[in-house]
């Protein structure tokens, strides 16, 4: 084992420029992926597509917070951390073009893990058409972390936003929506039970979210699509941003949100309430959006061919910041929010 | 005093906006800085400007590391955190346009901290012609950090490389390299020296280094410059950069390159060598460039008009990997770049 103490910083960057894929060092013409100089210099290079806007995201992963060690390998790790980029662009309908990776890491860490994180990450990005351009690597004090930007591209007028939602609007879920949280909460006050065979769905959906970068592409050629949000939140919580920032209220609807039979056996280990794991903290990076009911049997078309979960599970209301919950019996309740806050 | 606890981030965000400028939330037409969709949504959108190609860099700041609490307040260390990052650009003779800043941040870190660092960062970029379109908050347990990306424009061809120097080119620095290594020993090792009026430069050149943006565009324009390296690692490790990614060797002639009175008089104080300070680890955020010697005049024009100090302080040779100092004897020694290697 070598540890970043023993090779240094700059051996470190050597090998994870491997790691990302050969990439040209010198300006010439732009590679088929539109890069003219990759990582080792002060900067990147790339030619856009003209005519396409630039969507960009930064996102950051902290030890103990975004992974824990044990619980993920590392390519594993550099996939998920990619996954967690992938689903902002997906919730613009953009398509994946550069990314950068800073990183701050323990000088005791075995530098192979780093390049698998590296090449997780890479190989990720990369079947979704995306590359690596360039990084920063510094030593951390405490726990590490990880800081992606990933840029992409996407057709002026066919952009997704959280602003462009109304009233009488359908919401619609990609996925298992609170499978994550649910893993989370396992690993947290099981963590024997969690290794389990049954638990398996539950720690993909945490380990390894897809990407829906495909499904939203296609999503937005359709139209159907009036505005979108990632869940990183979970579902409460980012409907509270999705309405915030359109201006409506919602409700969520029991009655034709089938229940997920993974959530319910998870809830009943852990004594707590489905709804809770559907509706409270969970980073699925699945997407929620409002669809206009018009354009409904289309995006329902388009999943089905995509091969994606898609579900319907209620509506968006002109009261706003309103969010209720339909029971199976027509019972209403608040929703509260319950977003997950780094800082409390 | 509101804490980040306090606040918690959903409200700390709201604030980091607002220290970021008035920026669009809902797609319209782009604003003068090519803004289409400004910060809040899952990610930002921006129009590039045609016939540009992009350049984008990303760099971290770690508390303990590149600031320290006491000797830095937050505004000027949100500065010095976008100059870090505009002199990646300028090394690149790239202009600025859009930055996202990613931050792990103690809960009990007080909130106008955290809004002065914005304020800071967003003035000094936006003095450069771009604007803050995006970010990320989260808890860091441990030393603090501050993560950046800066994405510019280059007209193709008069982008800067680190490859492209040539044996017979002149070597340039702008600024006083090796004054803020000298800062940071004074700091280290005779604290209470150093808050002296007569360090007052040395702190100046560590704590507020210049942007060297206008500089470099100037310079590239007058076609004398062959290729380009920011001061980040101190002039013997990034000269050594530059000379493995351009296959020659270097010559710095102390018959050239004028003695700097301060870095003279913190040698003595420290018991070093000014040859030393001025060689070794020191983040000056100064350009370091292998010059056309037929283009000179036109480069020491172009910076005496824009006021910055400009000198030529020895040659490059077709020794590849040879770096050598030429004393006022003319006695010559190897010089070892001695990069600050952040895991040693």
């Amino acid at each position: 084992m070598s540890r970043l103490r023993d090779l240094g910083e700059f051996e470190t960057l050597r090998r994870l420029m491997a790691a990302s894929g050969g990439h040209p060092a010198e300006p010439g013409p732009p590679s088929a992926g539109g890069v003219v100089v990759g990582p080792g210099d002060d900067a990147a290079v790339v030619r856009a597509e003209a005519g396409r806007d630039l969507v960009i995201t930064t996102d950051a992963f902290v030890a103990g917070r975004h992974w824990l060690d044990g619980w993920i390998d590392p390519r594993a790790l550099g996939t998920r951390l990619a996954r967690a980029n992938l689903s902002d662009l997906a919730a613009m309908a953009a398509r994946p073009r550069w990314a950068t990776l800073a990183m701050g890491l323990s000088p005791e860490r075995d530098a192979a893990w780093v390049e698998a994180v590296q090449g997780g990450f890479a190989a990720a990005l990369g079947a979704d058409g995306a590359a690596v351009i360039g990084g920063n690597l510094t030593a951390a004090d405490g726990n590490e972390w990880l800081c992606v930007t990933l840029i992409g591209d996407v057709q002026p007028g066919l952009v997704w936003t959280r602003s462009g939602a109304r009233p009488g609007d359908l919401l619609a879920v990609t996925g298992h929506p609170g499978r994550a949280g649910a893993a989370v909460g396992l690993i947290a006050s099981r963590p024997d039970d969690a290794r389990g065979p049954e638990w398996e769905p539950l720690l993909v959906a945490w380990r390894a979210p897809a990407s829906r970068v495909d499904l939203a592409r296609a999503l937005a050629s359709s139209g159907a699509v009036t505005a979108a949000i990632d869940l990183s939140d979970g579902v409460g919580g980012d409907l509270g941003h999705l309405c915030e920032s359109s201006g409506v209220g919602a409700e969520i609807d029991a009655r034709i949100w089938a229940s997920d039979p993974m959530i319910e056996a998870a809830a009943a280990r852990l004594g707590r309430g489905a709804r809770e794991l559907r509706l409270g903290a969970s980073d699925d990076y699945e997407l929620l959006m409002a669809v206009d009911p018009a354009g409904l049997p289309r995006a329902e078309l388009v999943a089905r061919e995509a091969g994606v979960p898609f579900a319907v599970i209620g509506r968006l209301t002109a009261s706003p910041g309103v969010l209720e919950w339909v029971g199976v019996d027509r019972a209403r309740s608040r929703i509260e929010p319950g977003s997950y806050d780094h800082y409390r």
